[in-house]
């Protein structure tokens, strides 16, 4: 068989769980609220190629945040405009650097283009230290610094005044702010496109508006940078429902509002309600919690009574990641771990 | 400003014209005549992540290629996949081959991953040569052959004795046979993945089927090989919309055939008239005819009448792709060149 090119030969395929489940709380996604009716769509035409520039959905994002549409680009899920970053700025065996743990995908996109994939390592309790970062990515030539804020899947936030910090300093490399869970904080350095030519800041609707379903994302940044880095955008990227559906949700951003306000209060009961359990709970910006459960195998566990969770194995040691449900896929959840921990007595 | 890798340096932002239009025989698109009456979607979940190995859409695809699921994978547009497949299997400098004129994203494609592309002249009349093919790609070490059958732009088609001509004698390296628009001829090669596992055949939903606005392709290869590339498939590539929207296109495909049928005497006919109005037509088995036209700047003129075709310009002569629209469209045309050039006598 001819071979795919060493960098990837290594990458594992990506196969997704189809598991059977009562509550999905694995992956992070929003509730389905925007478009809870579904929705009819008449006097469209799917032959014809869509928008290629998007821009009607590009002037209705610039309103939720907060800058104009020529500083936006989409693409379909903000995991395709990293990849199209990485690979587009990277040559073979430039450094692209990332706190560990955080996505894994930055190292799969690495992969993909041959970059060399550089994680440096959160303190034991899972924050990060900034500095580090600054020193590493300075000493290192490094050509992307990826900051993800706040971090999956430890849910770890910096402040703004840490990302200025990293933004004033590290002034050689692009700095891509992945801040797909941003809205549920308030750290969101979207503002600041302008200011600063190396600052790159992915969003996406996936997470708070609850429409992974759709991709769409942004890659949000100052014009001249979005102008010079369009040369690499594929025609045609978000289809043409997506960018209709899209638009449809971005007209009811009191929603979206409301929404994460809900979201927030919810992340809070279940933190207090999970600590009361004896379980280790980081704090977190995002629509999920990080934790160490005071039970084994609590992933497993959960499976069984159709309760779906992540677990990641850092340094021998194992971690959940819960995404936040609503009400009552939480009250399910402490339930079952209450059902296991009482078995377990 | 950061710059981008060299071999992306000099591409060209691709920018869609956004030109008022009566008649569009520009992009090769379809007609909308499977999902015409739009369609209403209910209790469907925007927020989950799409089923990302498009389980259902496989299988119904399958039954049209006849072919099996696990011969498929699908992706945003097949162009996604030409793009995935080279920079999977091209390391930098690994060289990528096609005829010229083809489909000009090869070359980008190859650019974005810095593998070199070497264009092979067609002929004088633009038909292509297989043993001047063959030979190169065998001699040039040549990572990627690939195939537009039919060309892409200019509407040439092999038989399938010539591909397999080529599928015998070039054995080291990747054959990609585009086939986005085989469906108006018939000469796929899409049943003999099987028997070479070096062969992977593109097809998309974005003509035959007048679905370009959901940016639904497949990649069709024999089981090992679509299972080795899945390696490098990214997650969650095809929104839930444009999976739901095909599924219920591929449902209609006695539709489809009935509509191919139509194209190709919509074809015959066009390419008989402008034939009377001394236009060179060249032989075409896609939907859309290549041509050199009797008057100078027809395009232009069209375009002054909302009349959208393509232009080309190749070694100093101009010549032009028209789409073949529906018998209204075509009327339309027609029309406006005879007037164009009774204003020219």
């Amino acid at each position: 068989m001819i071979k795919l090119k060493p960098s990837v030969e290594k990458l594992q395929a990506y196969f997704v769980n189809d598991i059977p489940y009562r509550v999905k709380l694995d992956a992070n996604e929003g509730s389905n609220y925007l478009l809870q009716d579904g929705f009819k769509i008449e006097n469209f035409q799917p032959n014809l190629y869509p928008d290629s520039d998007s821009r009607v959905l590009r002037e209705k994002m610039a309103v939720y945040y907060g800058c104009r549409a020529e500083n936006i680009m989409v693409g379909n899920g903000s995991s395709e405009m990293i990849n199209m970053v990485i690979n587009a700025f990277c040559d073979k065996g430039e450094k692209v650097m990332s706190f560990v743990p955080s996505f894994s995908m930055y190292q799969t996109y690495c992969d993909l283009c041959g970059a060399e994939y550089i994680g440096i390592p959160s303190e034991k309790d899972f924050t990060q230290n900034i500095d580090k970062l600054i020193k590493e990515a300075t000493e290192n030539k490094t050509k992307i610094v990826i900051l993800c804020n706040p971090n999956n899947p430890t849910g770890f936030m910096y402040t703004r005044t840490e990302v200025i910090k990293l933004l004033e300093n590290v002034k050689d490399s692009l700095i891509i702010l992945d801040e797909a869970y941003v809205d549920f904080s308030e750290n969101s350095v979207v503002d600041l496109v302008d200011n600063y030519e190396n600052l790159i800041v992915m969003r996406t609707l996936s997470k708070a508006f609850g429409l992974a379903g759709l991709r769409v994302g942004a890659m949000i940044a100052k014009e001249e940078t979005i102008k010079y880095v369009w040369k690499v955008k594929v025609p045609y990227n978000i289809n043409i429902l997506s960018q209709y559906a899209a638009e449809q949700a971005l007209d009811n951003i009191e929603r979206v509002k409301s929404y994460i306000e809900g979201v927030k209060k919810l992340r809070q009961e279940l933190s207090f309600t999970l600590r009361k359990l004896d379980f280790t709970v980081y704090e977190s910006g995002a629509n999920f919690i990080f934790v160490k459960a005071p039970v084994e195998n609590l992933f497993e566990k959960l499976m069984d009574c159709g309760v779906l969770i992540r677990k990641f194995n850092y340094g021998g040691e194992v971690f959940n990641r819960i995404t936040i449900g609503t009400k009552e896929e939480n009250e399910i959840l402490v339930e079952e771990i209450k059902s296991i921990m009482g078995g377990n007595q």
